[in-house]
């Protein structure tokens, strides 16, 4: 099982400014939680980082022949990009929202993601822990999907 | 450590009605599998569901004195009780905001959350899998907490 | 054939008070016509009055097991009860929704119902004439759908 | 006594199309059991049916010398005819709005209703016993009006 | 010069129905009026009443032809004829929006006119007299419209 | 009887500026075009002119001791000054509100007045011709209220 | 194969006012144009044009019966005729809607269509060229329903 | 004179938590003030709180039989509890809403009370003293009811 | 300890008009009930009335130098006095803002303050008691301001 | 002649995905189609294909230098890039807007589109068949203005 | 040349109170800065402030004849001052609105500026600085306008 | 010192297109006056435009690492682009924002911008002077910030 993990506009900045909202720990950090749980699961992850709206889409594209299953954090994209939406929606891979902090308790034009309603569910609010739930949740769905149909029942 | 895990109004009915929204599973089972984690993990869970309004409140106000943290599906009241949201609000406990369905992917009157903005984070669309992974984010959260302050950073 | 028909919130207080909006005619009086026309169509009802929201739920979710038909009167809940909304959509029986007075002849906020969209149909302004033609519309459905399936071509 | 019944635009259409929210009966049938339980109740009554908001503005008026009290299915001019609602509030005879599907579990702009705030009572949902139910009401208020002044307390 | 002046929906139940908003006087009242000011004014009027949107159209596309000016009292196609508000801005004759009653004092749906930003000017409020008033405004345009272009002005 | 007649701020700057919207003609003219009919209908009028909404106030409250009615230009007090509306309202007397331009044709917010629902009637989009339409309509009223209480009718 | 061409209302006004809008063709040349293009593509076509909304609604419906597909400009009942889209939508036909201005680049309220939801398509901006886009594209599809089912999948 | 002061949900909380917003004394230490107060106005009190809508309810119907007025904060409920404001308007008893803090100068979702169009007045952001003068202010009401008609004046 | 207290735009007219609304006391009552209050509580006041909201301003402004805390009715500038606001918070005197009538009961542009914000509290609906009411408040506020500062909690 | 079409995000994926919305066609059939079309009118495309907003800017600015007009379909770009419109504004080439299927009849994010504005015309609906009309369209548009000025009629 | 600056309402509060917000300079600081500017780049300076609305509307309409240009803080009348608004459109000088805090991080209702259409441009957030930087922008515009008209073209 | 001015999508085709927006003055003129005036300031700039949202994040990034201040004119980016924002937010420059246009006179969806909340200023409407004057901003701020803290005090 191979899992993408894409990092959204401006979370390579992670660790050095604005560390009240978002921690002090960087992404490199971030990335190494999450190949020590990918191996502790015995998955395969590939992580990328873009500031880009138009190469997030194409790596969602290319994940569609890759890769079983996304986990994304669109960053400021969440709350606008009817594009990365409709390339989740497009590849239909079961794809998990994560971000590190909580969006509802932050300004209002945070609360509304586009990407949302084609994701499988949404975890935010946890810091590091949002993306290891994340991938914990995806890695869940996609084995039901290898194994049976019987995760349609939830979604 | 000991953890209160709330179910709202109308999840007694689980498993039993409206199958293809919420799956086939009961709340027995969801909470089979949640005291299976809470075995694992070793900590205590106390698991409750009204479909009062006021008897939610009183059981987060009860919290307050005897509990670690809370795991709460406020089921319908996510979507209108200003009291549930300031009963978490006044307890200043971490509270996970957790949902079976995806709560974006439905009608609009169920996007917004009264709640989420005063809990540490939400979890949302992963069936029973949301309970347990909220459990998982409250865990850590509140063994941070014992342990130091670095928690706060995350917020 | 089994009815409940539920009165909400501050309906015992009829015909003592706002008699210019209600009318003089008490509960008892509704009650009596009630049982009168149950009497006379040979249907057993049973009459449920609560101010609580998660009483209301309650006798909802009891309906699923003792009932074959609904008729409620959701009083001020009707505009924001979302979880009496879901409870009905939970149980899945056959509902109707009456109010005393024109709701859409009253102040903007009484205008919206969140019960209506879960409900087989919506009865308004006929003052104790609602309850008796909500009544006669409910054993109607419930006797087609004892018979056939023919009913649902009028949803 | 006498009563208007009045279908609003693409009623004649009933029967042959969109059965789905309409149901299979034809308008002939809809008319054919208003007729039977009009000689039941023995009241007279004259059936109009009329694509055009200003035809339909004609008969209302003509009501107003010809008849007691008028039942109507506005149809699409529900949501938009302030004009119908003028007429209607301009003769003051007793209305009463039906509609054959429930208009609230329906697209948003089916909820609103300029024509209820002038009307007696609403009823929808009940395919053909909307109308059914509807004619009960208004001979019942009509019939109470003729006897005395009690059914202002309703209202 | 020739004018012509059109009364909308429902304005033939003048003086009969809803008194305290729109008075006791009869349309045949209003029209004696109109026609007597237009003899003193020595101009010829053509006067129309129409419940037909479509009636109200041709009439206005009709006055193209045949006269110089309009008044007309849109009645409740004020606010949502864009049709009417096309036919007028179509014809291009000088145009005067007369109400009855103050249409700003009365339920909010009445404060929006769709005719108004085509019409030279409105004037509401003063009974007959806004017909008085309307019919004296519009002669006067068309007067210096036939005079010279300084009306172009004061637009 | 005794007329005032209030210019709104900016009123001064007439003929001089923005001549497409206003005309070419000046307040000096307005004032004189007003005397002069006030003198053929035999009625006192005096003139006011103040871009202080404080200064309209208190000239509206001396209205209420020295004059029959009122002609108001709010000019761009029309939109937001609920103080000159209450104003309007506490003297009681019978006010006219007028416009030069036809405020239906401009920007979004110049449509809406909050001084329309207090006044009897509003006359807009006729250049000098509003002022002098206004002050027929408001002799006329006060003419009526001087005989009878016949003009409660027409509001 | 038989085609329905419905102009709305004021269409006939074409060529002779609003040019700056609408061009100079008048819509005889329409007609004629389209008349040319459905020899050339051999199919058959009748043309209406009403500026009644009623009718309009009686013409879809009698297309029911007699023809095979339908091109309509409603003109300005596009924004606000939900009668209209009722019938489009119980007749079933495959329809395409036609414009020819702009209409999203003029006034904000001609931005919205009622009509489109029910449409297989809207074309608009192209003057005449609309016309014969939509007679074409209505032709494809009413060809290919005759052929076989595919059409299914692009709607 | 018999007076029921009403607490609403959380209120019970006071003194412990969010003292930033509610201060550092405790519901008792309220109690007690209002106690005092009304033993030196000699009116008798009694004094509830609740979590529960449907308590709250319950006790202002109860009021109607043993009180002459009503002092309640509402709590969260101010915002939302159209039952509440029911129940107040139902019993027809002098009510004054009190609130500990200044609800606008908080959340936005704060600012709306649907309380406050059914009681008296509204006292907010004096800490306990909203609660005295509250006591105040009801008791005076009481008192000119008991008198004479003379309150009526100023509502 | 020296109050300002300001009445705003129109309350001048107080007992002679609009007395359904405002009661039938003159503001020469109101100051006097206010002035013997002041004598009492042994503070002195100084008592301000103007139509202007620059005048407002500059008493305000005033203030900072001369007193310690200011009761202020704003009349009608409270719902968009912007200006009144940022003087009130720009001076930072402990003020109370207080109504005659219950504002949420009346209009719905009445509902909204722009001044609550920046006030210690709000006071509304008590009549001539809204002004004692206030004066007490503001009274008790100064006075603990003046002993520590222990008055921060409760805002 | 010459004239760039462009395909905006994932429409790279045609024909693999949500074949239920856009069909079973690929892109590179849409783009044999359009090929074909342009060798029978005789006319160069180019076909440009991007996930990236700055690209297709990028293809927007050289289209200045190289074609005479654009068929654009920009995808989700529809709905929120005010660049691109700007980058189409800003190039002043005749443009046409097409979509493969109804945006109207899909989420109500779907129905505003900022670039249609700034286009000559929008065509959406008819699957492949929206790419040729559109093709046609601006063939045509683009002829009438290398032979005179007389297509700025129609705009 | 000669320039005015016009300091709006609180403006003269600047350096005592609110200094987070505005900083510690005080007015007759800023009036130094501009004062210094204004002799170094050799053009006259006249400063007004003040807190009343139609005081800075006759101040405007002065400027007509004794200004070339005006620089303006507008300060709360920022947001609401129709009237200054049609005063500065009036006069028809150029104007550069300044104001000290960057007024889009602060409240959402001081997002909007009314004045900001009519000005030739806008410069908000430096500090004293926004008023140096706007007097030298309107330096080099009033310049450019007596040399020639090559302004016209940045507006 | 350096700063980085960033240009925004489509400014490179300034001064060819739309030149009665944007001027006829070209970008390199534009790029020539900011480089003679921080050769005149002493100050280093580098300069950057880029159709690129992601690019342009990219930049701002750099910026963090090589400058001491950024200008940007974010184009329609200005509008929707939440993530340069977060960008601006992220890397803690002073950052002035500027507009050739004053885009508060251009249509609705240009007067809100996403970037002024996180941007220390905004200048518009002075064409190449907003960008000397932004540049004459921004490096007094960061001369300032050099110094000392004081410039904390006017943000």
């Amino acid at each position: 099982m191979k899992i993408f993990v894409i990092h959204g506009p401006n979370l390579n900045l992670l660790g050095t400014r604005e560390i009240s909202i978002y921690g002090t720990f960087t992404l490199q950090e971030v990335n190494k939680a999450l190949t020590e749980l990918a191996e502790k699961e015995k998955v395969e992850i590939t992580i990328f980082q873009s500031n880009y709206e138009g190469e997030i889409i194409d790596i969602i594209q290319k994940a569609e022949q890759e890769a079983n299953a996304i986990v994304i954090n669109p960053g400021a994209y969440t709350h606008y990009s009817i594009a990365i939406r409709d390339a989740i929606a497009g590849v239909g891979l079961p794809t998990v929202e994560v971000h590190l902090s909580n969006i509802y308790a932050r300004e209002g034009f945070r609360h509304n993601s586009v990407i949302a309603p084609v994701a499988i569910g949404q975890i935010s609010g946890f810091g590091i822990d949002s993306y290891l739930l994340g991938l914990r949740a995806v890695i869940e769905i996609a084995k039901r999907k290898g194994d049976s149909n019987e995760r349609s029942e939830v979604e």
